[in-house]
């Protein structure tokens, strides 16, 4: 059986889902050993283990130059150790160039089948990934094995579904036949969808596998070839998905040069000058505003960004108020803030929160808030689950600075024990009050735990606020909670022109974070926090340009 | 009968052309009385005389601030003498915003609708869009109805088509339904196209129709409202088809301004200050590369242009080198090289080129090039038709200037006799001999009737060049000629990198300047000649957002 047809059913499944939106999940989120068998949890953590302190062997990337690695744990706070062939921009360029001849002139059919095939050869390793993602980017275990594994491999199969699709909307060939009165002009025309050329994957250190598969398998069905650039803190999670695209790539008799790993140090960020080479035409993107910005101004080249936006909650009317503290304080406490999706502006009414057992003032809300967030921080089977490890050290300095921004500090951040971990790098969430005179301090983007709670004059300022916010600086997520069907829709209206998705009165166990592939839209690309959008069709034709050829037919 | 139930087939026909690319036209390209009535010529000539030293007074813009106007026929040489009412571009953004709100809220349907209908009643103006085409400018009569006009309004039909479908592809709403082991979560979802907001279509003065109304129709089928920026020069045909739309929205109750014209004179142009508005998202254009390279580098905007290049044309090998000679003859001088389309670099390998009788040299092969050009010309029944006049004094200058470009002059440019237009403003093509030595020269868009022969070492170096400048320079068109399959696939290769569309061994009446609706894609966005392509679905997408919704469902 040829690997298309093996993969098939599969790629048809994905296509269907992307238009029908309703729940898919081809990789099952679960980590159960049911599904993924009694040892593979304990297999992943063995195999991590075993590569700690060690050159990482698994890429057909052939003569390295160098072998580098600085990748530390924020649950151990030391170095993993794990050193990476190394390459001049020079070569990865070279081998990227020699290795497009061949990709691009393979069929769609083929580039597709040995993509799924490369995601099936990555469930194998779904656990180890997750141990690698927990030990770069400080997320829980939980979340390491989801976001890292199963959610990473769906939006990697969607944005190659979607890609496959879109290539395969015009025909490769037509007769054209037109009707000229006495005779007809008949004309043999194809067209075909012809890659860009080399892409750039630049890979941020929280979400390292989620937010680069898209990009690159976007790029690989539509036959470009790809360097993945991982961020220097970390390379695992990534390496093993380009190990395992480069072995699929190799049986089936390609180049594993199509996709490329470009390890790089902190000292020696090759980002740059990869981004500057004309060679590369494509470039995904996820981390800061400042570089993001960089990036969509270089000349001659389509980019796909990921930024920094100010993500608002609107808090109007409410059916239960604990059951929307309690949600709330979850997608507070969820990886410590570290998601480009968590919340951070909370807008309150000055005269309070409507309720069916009357008006919680906005004093009574922030305590309710606090309380909540305590009882899960404080909880030890949970809060050092959810809140997992600081990535960055400079998070935890910029949160605690964050007192100094409001009228009162509601809750001030601090560093819990991990039970597993006795050298976690933590941070509790800071609490903090603001009035809207301090709007310059609550515009940006501040990285981590920080929640502010903003007192408004009313629910309609409030809206005003989230939308200008959105539109001017970007935002990724918005959560509003109102029990008022008016107030509903000026909320869709004004956060629909700030291209803002909004999830309305969440409760329970789905939140304000969580964006699901076949489903959601993960980041608009119509406000700053992002020129791109996980995935729409935009998402996928930006990458090919249809070229068509004609010819009369012969008589 | 609802509107849109009046126009849901040809929606949904056109839809279907666009996937099939076989041939498809709405609109008959025949000016012919048994389709358009025995009067619609006579009657559209005295419409369009009529108007002549008048305010244009079919627009729905009320309280103009002025009256300009300084349209001149190239086939008359003097003034039309229409004034247009003026805005500024403050009054134009103020009414564009308050249109907007109620545009973006009507349904997809509606709109689609109220667009057809626009286009039914344009075509009752084709005629008088004929003459209002030929003298501003300079278009033969044949080419002035049918690019203006059914070509224009297929073209037309077909972005709103596409538009249409890209905003349907995804669902409007959806349940949600996660599997969560002992129970399920329920999220209702809800998603929208959200319009950007002002787009504004920058007209040239060759082809005011055929290159705006693709722009603005997408921009306006996906919820955006308009300001149509003609060129000076060529004011009267795109005033004919906004006067036509305002008349349909008004119908349907929908505020004219949706839609709305600014004319502008020579010494008071408002583009600029219209394109800088952060209010315009959009910008459709049509023009030379440094504005248009000006607006592609505007912040916050979505552009979309089509600039100059340099097509070729290569010449390997013929079965008939008189019917290539002929066919390549009426390109040249069809609306004097005015189109963006027509050929320019000619290589020719210096061993000639091969043939079943035969190799013909450079020599021949530029003679017999220069002899049906002047057999076109010379030809009084066919040459002032098909030649037209020039629409800008300084084509004819530019045209002259050419004979310095190389080492020999195989034909100068010289004006002919309209028997219609004693006044007409005409050159007929310049040929001029270069060798490879020369490229500094021809790497430039020489807009205007100049043809340059240059001389290759063989078809490999040819391909080369013709390649090298499209991606450099861009290209609109590409004609070859080769009877050998090795080295068809070799063009077909280059050119697919450069993303430019190539034309084979054209004879007879088709041509490689002509471009069809729904099955040749014009301009491909992938070189400098444009980064927008009619009509792919890059095209209409990204004047819209996805923006998703989502509520859990009440229990």
């Amino acid at each position: 059986m040829s690997l298309f047809k093996k993969h098939k059913e599969t790629l048809n499944k994905a296509i269907d889902a992307i238009h029908d939106r309703a729940f898919f999940a081809q990789y099952p989120e679960h980590p159960s050993p049911k599904i993924y068998g009694e040892e593979a949890d304990k297999d992943g953590r063995e195999k991590f283990q075993a590569g700690l302190n060690k050159k990482f062997e698994d890429l057909l990337q052939e003569s390295p130059e160098a072998w580098v690695g600085q990748e530390e744990s924020p649950y151990m706070q030391k170095p993993l150790g794990i050193l990476y062939p190394s390459f001049s921009p020079n070569t990865l360029i070279s081998r990227s160039k020699t290795a497009w001849s061949q990709w691009r002139n393979i069929s769609i059919d083929d580039r597709a089948a040995i993509l799924v095939e490369s995601l099936e050869r990555f469930k194998e390793r779904f656990f180890e990934n997750a141990y690698a993602t927990m030990h770069t980017t400080g997320q829980g275990y939980m979340m390491a094995f989801q976001a890292s594994g199963p959610h990473a491999a769906d939006r990697a199969l969607e944005s190659l579904a979607l890609g496959y699709e879109e290539q395969k909307r015009f025909p490769e060939k037509k007769l054209w036949e037109k009707p000229m009165g006495k005779f007809n002009i008949q004309l043999n025309k194809t067209w075909r969808a012809v890659p860009k050329g080399i892409s750039l994957v630049i890979g941020c250190s929280t979400f390292p596998t989620w937010n680069s598969v898209p990009g690159l398998y976007s790029s690989l069905i539509t036959g470009n070839t790809s360097i993945v650039k991982p961020h220097p803190g970390a390379i695992l999670p990534m390496a093993i998905v380009v190990a395992e695209i480069q072995k699929v790539l190799k049986e089936n008799g390609i180049d594993p040069n199509v996709c490329q790993l470009a390890a790089d140090t902190y000292d020696h960020m090759i980002t740059k000058e990869l981004a500057e080479d004309p060679a590369v035409k494509l470039i995904d993107y996820t981390g800061g505003s400042a570089f993001g910005s960089y990036l969509e101004g270089l000349k001659g080249k389509t980019v796909f960004t990921e930024k920094t936006g100010v993500n608002s909650i609107i808090l109007d009317s409410v059916e239960d108020v604990d059951k929307v503290a309690q949600n709330l304080a979850f997608s507070i406490c969820l990886y410590s803030g570290q998601m480009c999706t968590c919340p951070q502006n909370f807008f309150i009414p000055e005269e309070g929160i409507k309720s069916p057992n009357g008006t919680i003032s906005f004093d009574e809300f922030a305590q309710k808030l606090v309380d909540n967030i305590n009882g899960l921080v404080d909880n030890p089977k949970a809060g050092p689950f959810v809140l997992g490890a600081i990535q960055n050290p400079n998070t935890v300095a910029h949160t605690e600075e964050a007192k100094k921004l409001g009228s009162k500090v509601w809750m001030k951040s601090r560093s819990i024990e991990n039970p597993m971990f006795k050298e976690a790098r933590t941070a509790t969430p800071i609490v903090v009050e603001m009035t809207t005179k301090d709007k310059d301090k609550f515009t940006k983007e501040l990285f981590g735990p920080v929640v502010l709670l903003i007192k408004t004059k009313n629910t309609q300022e409030s809206i005003q606020l989230a939308s200008e916010l959105a539109e001017a600086h970007g935002a990724i997520s918005c959560g509003a909670y109102t029990t008022d069907n008016l107030t509903k829709n000026a909320i869709m209206d004004a956060m629909a022109l700030a291209a803002t998705p909004v999830s309305f009165n969440l409760t329970g166990g789905i939140y304000v974070n969580q964006n699901a592939g076949f489903s959601d839209f993960h980041v608009t690309g119509g406000n700053p926090s992002g020129n791109a959008s996980l995935t729409n069709p935009e998402y996928v034709i930006k990458r090919f340009t249809w070229v068509g050829f004609r010819e009369p037919v012969e008589e």
